[in-house]
């Protein structure tokens, strides 16, 4: 297939949905017409195979993370998403697997009133680039910058369950396949980014897990400058999680298991309950934000964890 | 070098300069306030290694053309630059090649107001997306359908000098360098993009010449669903062009070599004078819009040329 019927194609089926959308595909730039008293927020992510996503992950879930990824810093800001543009590198433009991965991008849209505007094709090793634009009411974008001792560390769903999807990845020839293990390389493959809209104006620091808890919560500390005070056994983990993740590993891959996707929020505890109510999802409560600087995470028992056990996830080493 | 501690630099050197960026690196997602009464126009672009640019280009070279190609299109839409953001794949994070990259970015930039807002680092067979966001006056950017018949084709500045560029690299250990031949070269590694801002509400239609003059203005064509008649020998050429390229291979290389980041300009008669003064760079008429569709390309003698000859840039042929 030729580059430039590939293009047509999509531009056919991405029309723009969005009235503020002035050109999408199929110009040498997109244009749009960004609403007055909003800041618009911009995020982008590479997802590199066989890196961040398995060499062998099908179409459908390359094109789902492509935008989830991006879509979940947006809303770590407390935005809403509106625009997206998708650079897509792949070694040959094969129609099948362009038309299924951009199903999995719409997919991961979901019913937001977002735009694919824009984007590039290339030929190389596969690799994404998604770029995603949100909106936030002006001035509440929220940092990283804003958390307060005495704050609540609090936390969307449930931890650890990519990084035991990954796990089971690499084993799942020796795993009979069941609901479980497919769930988990679910949340893997297909992360489902959060609706961060609710937290504008609220959250006094937000960050997106997608390095594992302590390395993101620790952008938060240093930006802050302040530390935190996180209970391990207050970390909320899903059945599937309970059921195949193995005791002595549970601590390790909710701490410093990456590709979650989450929310890591950072509160005064007298909004907390108004913003849980907001969110379409659970907000668990996992600490609170100290004065002094450092992690201290504790047990159940009250026994500090040794978190210089769980190093974050840096993408070269 | 860890992936942390190179954001921290760069988020260090590349410090705001714009007043409406709130937040450049250094987030989940960088905040910008566009500016009422204007559009944004976005666009993205991925650059392979041994593809958009020679596997043997140096550190600075890559820098530089891995923004100037979506300049560009942003200056084809009439726009002004105003943010970037730089997603980086390398096989290893090398502290002082990635300074050089950015050097070449940041010198891509020139003296306009364009702040790299974000980006991201991952590891992987180099490539490299840039995005770049512009402004134009509400409802005046330029697109490609706007070609109407009577309309001038011009362009800017010199074509056929990337692609001679090109032909000079791969035998260029059979050449001694000299002045020449090293321009060539930096018209390929380093294209200058246009300033476009001045074609915003004068120009009918503008596409930026990335895939070759014949192939880019037939976007203009379909897009407006109308033909053009060329004159080859008013096609403006360098003096390193005109003393370097075998007089066999000029046509070919000034109507179908890609990489000149020249801009066609496609706009009424009567606005040529006054925008050919308001730009920085030559803007040569070249010819006419026509009702009747296709090309017509005529040689100095009035002879047609056998266009279907030159195809345009499949980046995937």
């Amino acid at each position: 297939m030729q580059e430039f019927d590939l293009i047509g194609r999509l531009a056919q089926r991405l029309q723009a949905k969005r009235c503020d959308t002035r050109q999408g595909l199929g110009d040498d730039a997109a244009v749009i017409t960004p609403p007055p008293g909003h800041d618009m927020v911009v995020t982008t992510d590479t997802l590199v195979a066989g890196r961040h996503f398995p060499d062998d992950a099908v179409a459908f879930d390359i094109g789902f993370k492509s935008l989830a990824v991006s879509l979940s810093d947006v809303a770590a800001m407390g935005a809403t998403p509106a625009w997206a543009t998708i650079a897509l590198t792949t070694p040959e433009l094969e129609s099948s697997w362009c038309e299924t991965f951009m199903d999995g991008a719409v997919q991961a849209i979901g019913n937001m009133d977002v735009d694919i505007m824009g984007g590039d094709t290339t030929s190389g090793p596969l690799s994404i680039t998604g770029t995603v634009h949100g909106l936030v009411p002006a001035g509440q974008a929220v940092k990283r910058s804003g958390a307060r001792p005495g704050d609540l560390v609090c936390v969307t769903g449930t931890l650890g369950d990519a990084a035991l999807g990954l796990r089971l990845w690499n084993t799942r020839k020796q795993i009979e396949p069941n609901c479980d293990i497919e769930w988990l390389h679910g949340r893997l493959n297909r992360p489902q980014w959060r609706n961060g809209a609710a937290l504008a104006g609220v959250a006094h620091a937000t960050i997106d897990l997608s390095d594992g808890l302590l390395a993101d919560l620790g952008h938060i500390l240093t930006a802050s400058g302040c530390g935190a005070h996180i209970d391990a056994s207050r970390l909320p983990s899903s059945r599937a999680f309970d059921t195949w993740c193995p005791a002595m590993d549970r601590n390790r891959l909710q701490l410093a298991g990456g590709d979650d996707y989450e929310l890591c929020v950072v509160l005064p505890e007298s909004a907390y309950s108004s913003l849980a109510q907001r969110l379409d999802c659970t907000l668990t409560p996992i600490g609170e934000i100290r004065k002094q600087k450092g992690f201290r995470v504790e047990d159940a028992d009250g026994r500090p964890l040794p978190v210089s056990d769980f190093p974050g996830w840096d993408h070269f080493r």
